[in-house]
This record gives structure tokens, C-alpha cells and sequence, in this order.
């Protein structure tokens, strides 16, 4: 078979969700495509590493240390949102639910798998919180075992100081239909209820 | 937003069957890939072009001229099958049911869309047929009008010559309900039935 498309295939096909197949009819895709994109799309991959580095603040990936939103001013400083990954970040920004800071753990809480408070680096969020004038950790990590193992750790590292730990409110999701959720979800919102 | 991030996710969402979701997925997992898968497949992109040609034969896409089809001595050079595309030649390949030679015309007759007989460049497949040994030609374009009407202009510019022209049957899929077959294949196969 034809070396440098099989090749090319191959490649493609490591990515995740890309089968042999789709793989393959990229390929052709690329081999019409304009000579320019090929080019940009080729550098900015070979060069993607070395344009993005984590912020020494919040470990938020970035295209400078600190991180855009490290370096914002407009944003309040009282308050840090705790997410397991940076597509999380990226989904509670553009949802414009908060204006407070960020502290990406890169992982959640499983001693199964070798994650410790040290492989999420713990200590460096306390480290900020101790230095900045923080009020309240926001724990933004999903709502499953290790997420809530996550969110105790954190609870734990940080009971007796003078800083509120909260948690994000787990339920039905907006326009969501109860006959279809399944019974964790039913007990999360009912456990969460709020009096109105 | 993370400015590097975006636009290697912007870049990828260019691709078909890639949306914004996908795109940013796939950016983030490119993140966390080895660095040197990153330079392998940015290199192999933006070199792609320059290492894979036309084969001035039969205009499959390889990477050296001749092709390695072309250039395969142990195949039967008295028939060639005619595809609409590289991958289709690909598809045939890879299922072993033909061992001749190939042509590829890089698309379909189609007058509406300003593609004749000049822009499959039929002359350049009459002038290896003339030169070469060729019995037969099998038409493998797909069942469809354009399909079709190539291969109806192919019998007629052979019209008269020494050359068999052959279309590939068109039925129910190998395993396929005839429950669910439309009315064309059944059409198709009622038409092409053999006796037994």
C-alpha cells in the first residue's frame, strides 16, 4: 500500500475516537486540502507543547505564566473554584457561573491509581490559599466516587482554617426529565433540596 | 481564552466530521501525547504533499511514479479496472477480489458540476489502453447516476476497439436483509440475476 498515506493514516488513527476508517478518509481529506493549512495545522501541532505551559499559579494551561485569568484583574480574589481538568475550567468560563479564581488539580483523588494529595499537588493550594487572602474554595469536580473523595481531601487539608470549603450543587440537570434520571441523581436532589 | 489551545482546536475543527467539542477534546489529548508523537505527525502533515504524487500511469496517489501497483510485476496486465478515487481503489485492494491494474479518475462524469470527460482525463486512459495489451476494463465507479453515465461514457469512447467493457454487479450486500434493501438494489438485483 501507498507508504506515505498508510503512514499518515496511522498516525491519525492514534488519536482518540478516530478509527482506522476515519483515518483514512482524513487523509484523503488532507491530500486535497490547501498546501497553507497543512502547513499551519502541521507546525502548531509539532510546536503545540512549547506554546503552552501550566501557570506556576493555578496550573491552568496557558500560553503565558501566569495564565490569562491568573492575570486578569476584574476577578475576585476572595473566592478559588477547585476543577479536576482545564476542559472543566473551559466549561465553567464560558457558562459565566463564576468570576472568582481558579485551581486546576490535573486528576481527582484515587489511591487505587497511585493519585495522592501529593500527585495533585495539595500542597500548593494551600500554599496559595495561605499567602492570598482566599475565603472560599469552590470544589467543582464531578459528582462520582472519586470526585467526592476529592472534595473530603480538600475539606480535610484545610478544616480549622479560617477558609469556607463549598461544593458544587449536584441535582437534575436544567430541563432534565425526572422519569429518565437514574436514582443517584434522584437522591442528589433530593439530599441538596433547598427551602423556598 | 488560552490563545495556543484555541487555535489548534480551530485548526482541527476545520476537518470534516470534527466539531468545536471534538476539536478541543482532541487538543487537550494532544497536550498529554509524547512529545515526540507531536513532532512525528506535525511533520508528517505539513510534509504530505510533497510525499505523495500522482502516478503519471494511473493516476493513483503514492509515493514514488510509478506507483506500486504500477510498478508490481506480478499482475495481470490485461485488465484494468477503472475507480472514481483513491480510497475505492484502496477498498478493492484490500478485499483481494482483483489482482489487474488500476486507473483512477479522480472523480465522476458530471456535466452539472462542470466535470466531462477533459477533467477525468479519458484520453490519458485511451492512450495506455492503445499502447498496452489491455482485454479488458472494469468499470467499479459506484451505483448511483453519475456512476452510471461514467460508465456509459466509457463503453462509448472503447466503442468499436478491441477491448471488453464490464461493469462490477450491483445487488444486495454480501449478508444484507432484503427486507431492508431500498427498491434500486432490489431493482438492481432482479436486473442482474444469474442463472444457477
Amino acid at each position: 500500500m501507498t507508504n506515505a498515506i498508510f503512514q499518515m493514516a496511522e498516525l491519525l488513527a492514534r488519536l482518540p475516537g478516530i478509527g482506522q476508517r476515519t483515518a483514512l478518509r482524513l487523509t484523503f481529506h488532507l491530500l486535497k486540502a490547501p498546501e497553507e493549512y497543512l502547513q499551519k495545522l502541521g507546525e502548531e501541532i509539532a510546536t503545540l507543547r512549547e506554546r503552552v505551559c501550566p501557570c506556576s499559579e493555578c496550573r491552568n494551561l496557558s500560553q503565558g505564566d501566569p495564565c490569562e485569568i491568573c492575570s486578569d484583574d476584574g476577578r475576585d480574589d476572595s473566592v478559588i473554584c477547585i476543577v479536576e481538568s482545564v476542559p472543566d475550567l473551559w466549561a465553567i468560563e464560558n457558562s459565566g457561573a463564576f468570576r472568582g479564581r481558579y485551581h486546576v488539580l490535573h486528576g481527582m483523588l484515587s489511591p487505587l491509581d497511585g493519585i495522592g494529595p501529593g500527585e495533585l499537588k495539595i500542597d500548593l493550594l494551600a500554599a496559595r490559599v495561605a499567602k492570598s487572602g482566599t475565603r472560599e474554595l469552590v470544589v467543582a469536580t464531578r459528582s462520582s466516587v472519586e470526585g467526592e473523595a476529592t472534595a473530603m481531601l480538600i475539606r480535610h487539608v484545610f478544616e480549622g482554617r479560617d477558609v469556607k470549603i463549598s461544593r458544587i450543587a449536584s441535582g437534575i440537570p436544567h430541563g432534565g426529565e425526572l422519569e429518565y434520571s437514574d436514582k443517584m441523581t434522584l437522591g442528589r436532589a433530593f439530599e441538596g433540596r433547598r427551602e423556598i
